[in-house]
């Protein structure tokens, strides 16, 4: 049988497989930290197979030591430190290209692409980021953080190199869970109509950052196990040996049905069909397999996808038992894998998915969506209570947003809890969708604001920017995790979509009492009186200006604070009644002040004609915002209460000469 | 051979193919009108083949001369009028449920659901909308216009329909040029991993609005012709007749090769390897054809997708030969297919299209980027004149805008041309790939502003708002065509992203000179000196404002006028100036006025406390603009002369007591 290079290779890798298994267990490595001798690729060139071996121990020693202090992706990084020695061993980096999807797994390449002794101050201010940046090295050759655009930006880097007439490789590598977006497909789907050189390698783990679903999934599980596939290939070749004794024509018909076969019969079929020229699946904590199949695929021409099967977690036991919490973690303690807590109150995620569970046993109609992340969004609870009525769809937030509005067109009540910079892919879903329909969906924004130590990426920092504009769309943010609660419920009440959006982290502790109460739509809360000036909170905010009207306090300024609860509607007869009373407002808002919550309070005194008003918009400037720890952050664009308190008394001396 | 009834229902519809043909044109049809009876989906369901056959050339009719005279979507519809006489006939709507893909090819649907009558309203103030819409019929189960939602949309109503153990049909019905936008992949996954009783109709006419691309299409026309499939089947059947007599561990294993192989070779592989049963390809014009597919994939459990084979603008001549041209269009000439011209200046796109033509034979590293629009986004010439540095990446706004990125990251210039409601597909993209890391990616957004009739969902009125808060960004918009070509010019000279957007139609007829200029960064441009106040105009307002500042003339008001060319950054010094010398501004954009132009300004304003200067907001409301005329909806909006020269003066009247 003339079998193709590719059925040839998977069956060669087996064999290989357990020689090196066996050249491994011989323990043949070599003495001494060679880490410490890991300057740049070019210093793995020279390594022996099993110097790599013991280079990727110490590359997991270094993962599970940092991030175990400063927090980060562990399981990701401890999957795929073989790939990537394999990667940098094979290819020649920055020359040729590597394209990480996500970004969250590429701590390994940044160790050793020269940042191996900046390592320590992963995710630190001031320190590299845990996700590649292209201002921090030349080997990060793309900058990423959300899902599924590693094939898009590849195909782009591959293209203009051959506009340019060069010759290096790109590679992007995703996982299978970035697989589950559609822009991943997109992709796939133009570059292997393209036919161009690219290699895709699929580092699939069964994972995305839950466990993984879908029916690529369920597809890619059966090109795991794969008997049909080998079993029929040999099945047909026992027949076809003995097919030539029959006669002439059945020898021929059996040719051509030989020929149509061995197309048939790759494994990869889907992958073929989109143009690729598929090889695997492989193991891929098997370094000279990987290294095998690189170099084998290295002169094929055209799109090549190469399905490496690895472990999230690999090699650190409490991180393979429980990769879904390793994902991404705060400091741990090495030994027992425990997260070391911070104890304090209840994060908004936990009191939002509570309240979820509470508000589904008395309505029925209500339905949580969450795209891959049901312990993230704190959907766990729900999906263990209500499976039925609980729904991963995957990483697709558009698919997302759009199912949302059609499950709201039959009576249900749909509540899409997502990351607020996760939302941005489901901008346009929104608005024709849900918000031109105006249909009641719920939109639960986590993580909003600045998130801290994901960096520039994940801040959540342009929601009020890029959903108030919407028609019909209602947007809260509550100012403490008890009104959270209120404000959900409210959301329930209303007919027409909703965003509520809230912070990272630990609420500010208040007490939560178990009834409900619907807010008043466009309706702000008088928390502080004052005379000479009122900050405007909206949000956490609200607590940051409580404790900066006590700064101003004993400076002779009397502050009020009222916490705004809406960015839209806004509570313009409380704009009306402040611009009456007092002349000064001070707008709060942890979001990019360009078009945000300020934005929104000026539009209203300008439709009112309130000109006399003095408005300080305080907010995040017109710019990226770097990673670091949240309070810091906030703290360095003078969101603090001490920030807030100096910009208020600086303005007040200026402009707050009162009546 | 135990043939699966998928293979038998392929191979019977072959047959049944060439006995309908005949009956067809044995001519055994009604006599009259049939349409005049058809006033609901019911009164289809007494009608004889012969008779839906005759209903067909009716409606056929029907489409050709409405849309001669109103313009509209006329190719896709006339493809589709045999499947949606099935559909109705098969189903009964509204309890079960159809939704359209993108929706323009749903007019036959709207004249077969009661709205016959209104049929010659289409796209006109006040009539019906050329896209399904939720507020128009109960037929109309979900509203859309843009690409790729259907599946999403439908999986929704499908979960919610079992949820409440209700058992309708849902069938959603997408093109194949849908079938490229990501978001269609995310929702197949989820649909093929639920299992859930789902209906997908793939209208394949091998054409998205141009001709289709993507592996995936090509995967479509290696099915539509499916030689392979048949004749590998075949050849298999032949073989196994013969393998019994060679011996009985033979026969046994041919046994299992033959299990093995009804799978392997079932058409549609990838559509079943996502989970979905397929059944095609079939005949999309053939009723009785689709008729029977319908009704035997009523009781198949879990979702089947269904292949259809159409041809665009089927039974027109001219639009059958170019079903480009007729996709959508204006009003033309049923005897020759000409179009109607309104003669006048060359439009926006067409400058656009010629300039970079030129711009790019100076500069190499130019290349253009389309999502499925050559024609409509004025790249055809581009891509005949420099088809290497043209991509068409099919109906992916997503993937167009990182692959941009990508690019630009090896020092190519990408130029990306969409329209402007189809970039709020690649929001997130922007964000994340392109602005975050300032590439040199140059958007250009095409038919923005208001569009006219094809109504809501396709207004560009949203982009200052969801552009000017993104970091990095500069934004332009031109005050006529020429204007236009030097933004062009400027963007390829500036070293960060770069949108410049434009309206749909003709130009002002501005003259054009061969050389470029370079525009200052942020600069505006004074069109009229006037003392009273300044219309600052942002785009084509500008030549609106001159307008109306010679409407305000006679009235004793002397309004100048200023082309802010920027929306970001902004002319600071201008503004500055403005302010101090006039104290009254009125901004004008036809845009969203939440977070919009003006919205802009009034940040600038207060962040430099120029707190006396009276400022009017003129542009459109928070809420979405119904279809009808571009000039109508303007001047309903009080964008027109009248409308801005009538706000000025109230204005003026009220605030403008000057020095």
């Amino acid at each position: 049988m003339n079998v193709s290079p590719k059925l040839c290779y998977n069956m060669f890798w087996k064999i290989h497989s357990c020689i090196m298994t066996s050249v491994r267990e011989s323990g043949e490595v070599g003495l001494g930290t060679l880490l410490d001798g890991i300057n740049g690729p070019q210093d793995l060139k020279s390594l022996s197979l099993g110097q790599l071996e013991k280079l990727a121990g110490e590359i997991r020693e270094l993962l599970i030591h940092t991030v175990s202090a400063n927090g980060g992706h562990l399981a990701p990084n401890l999957g795929v430190v073989e790939l990537t020695l394999a990667l940098h061993r094979t290819f020649n980096s920055p020359n040729d290209k590597f394209i990480w999807d996500v970004g969250h797994q590429a701590y390994v390449h940044k160790i050793l692409t020269g940042r191996r002794r900046q390592f320590s101050t992963l995710r630190q201010t001031g320190g590299i980021s845990g996700f590649p940046k292209r201002c921090e090295s030349q080997h990060d050759v793309f900058g990423v953080g959300h899902s599924s655009t590693s094939i898009s930006s590849a195909l782009g880097v591959a293209l203009a190199r051959d506009m340019s007439g060069d010759t290096y490789n790109v590679i992007g590598i995703i996982g299978d869970g970035s697989l589950t977006g559609g822009q991943a497909y997109e992709a796939l789907n133009h570059a292997g109509h393209l036919n161009i050189n690219l290699t895709v390698v699929l580092n699939d783990n069964e994972m995305s950052i839950a466990k993984n679903v879908g029916a690529m999934s369920e597809y890619l599980a059966k090109l795991r196990t794969a008997p049909t596939y080998s079993k029929v290939k040999h099945d047909i070749e026992y027949l076809l040996r003995r097919i030539p004794a029959i006669g002439e024509s059945v020898a021929k018909t059996a040719e051509r049905v030989k020929d149509s076969l061995k197309y048939l019969l790759v494994p990869g079929m889907l992958f073929e069909e989109l143009g690729f020229t598929y090889f695997g699946p492989i193991d891929g904590h098997n370094i000279p397999l990987i290294l095998d199949v690189l170099d084998k695929t290295k002169s094929i021409k055209g799109p090549v996808l190469i399905h490496l099967l690895t472990q999230k977690g690999k090699g650190y036991a409490p991180a393979e038992c429980n990769a879904d919490k390793f994902h991404g973690v705060g400091p741990f303690c090495i030994d027992t894998g425990e997260i070391i807590k911070n104890g304090g109150a209840p994060s908004y995620t936990q009191v939002f998915g509570d309240t979820l569970v509470k508000l589904a046993e008395q309505n029925p109609d209500i339905v949580a969506i969450t795209a891959a992340m049901p312990e993230g969004t704190g959907l766990k609870k729900f999906s263990a209570r209500f499976p039925e009525r609980f729904f991963d769809v995957g990483i697709a937030e558009q698919h997302a947003v759009t199912l949302a509005a059609g499950m709201a067109t039959q009576g249900k009540r749909p509540v899409v809890a997502v990351y607020s910079t996760f939302l941005q892919r489901g901008y346009d879903q929104i608005l024709h969708d849900v918000c031109l329909q105006n249909l009641p969906v719920i939109f639960m924004l986590d993580r909003a604001g600045i998130v801290g130590e994901d960096g520039a990426t994940h801040h959540g920092v342009f929601d009020y920017s890029f959903l108030r504009h919407i028609p019909n769309m209602v947007m809260m943010a509550p100012k403490d995790e008890n009104e959270l609660r209120h404000m959900l419920y409210t959301a329930t009440q209303l007919n027409g979509p909703v965003a509520i959006r809230y912070p990272r982290g630990s609420g500010v502790g208040a007490e939560s009492k178990p009834d409900f109460t619907q807010l008043e739509l466009g309706k702000s809360e008088e928390l502080l009186l004052g005379k000479d000036l009122v900050l405007l909170a909206i949000g956490t905010m609200a607590a940051a200006c409580c404790q900066a009207a006590a700064l101003l306090a004993p400076k002779g300024i009397e502050a009020g604070v009222v916490n705004a609860r809406f960015v839209k509607p806004l509570d313009g007869q409380l704009i009306r009644r402040l611009a009456r009373d007092k002349g000064v407002i001070i707008t709060v808002e942890d979001n990019v002040l360009a078009g945000g919550f300020g934005s929104a309070v000026l539009e209203y005194i300008n439709a009112q004609q309130l000109n006399w008003v003095k408005v300080l918009r305080l907010g995040l400037p017109d710019k990226y915002i770097e990673h670091g720890p949240r309070n810091y952050l906030l703290s360095r664009h003078g969101l603090d209460p001490q920030g807030i308190a100096a910009s208020a008394e600086a303005f007040i001396r200026q402009f707050g000469v009162r009546k």
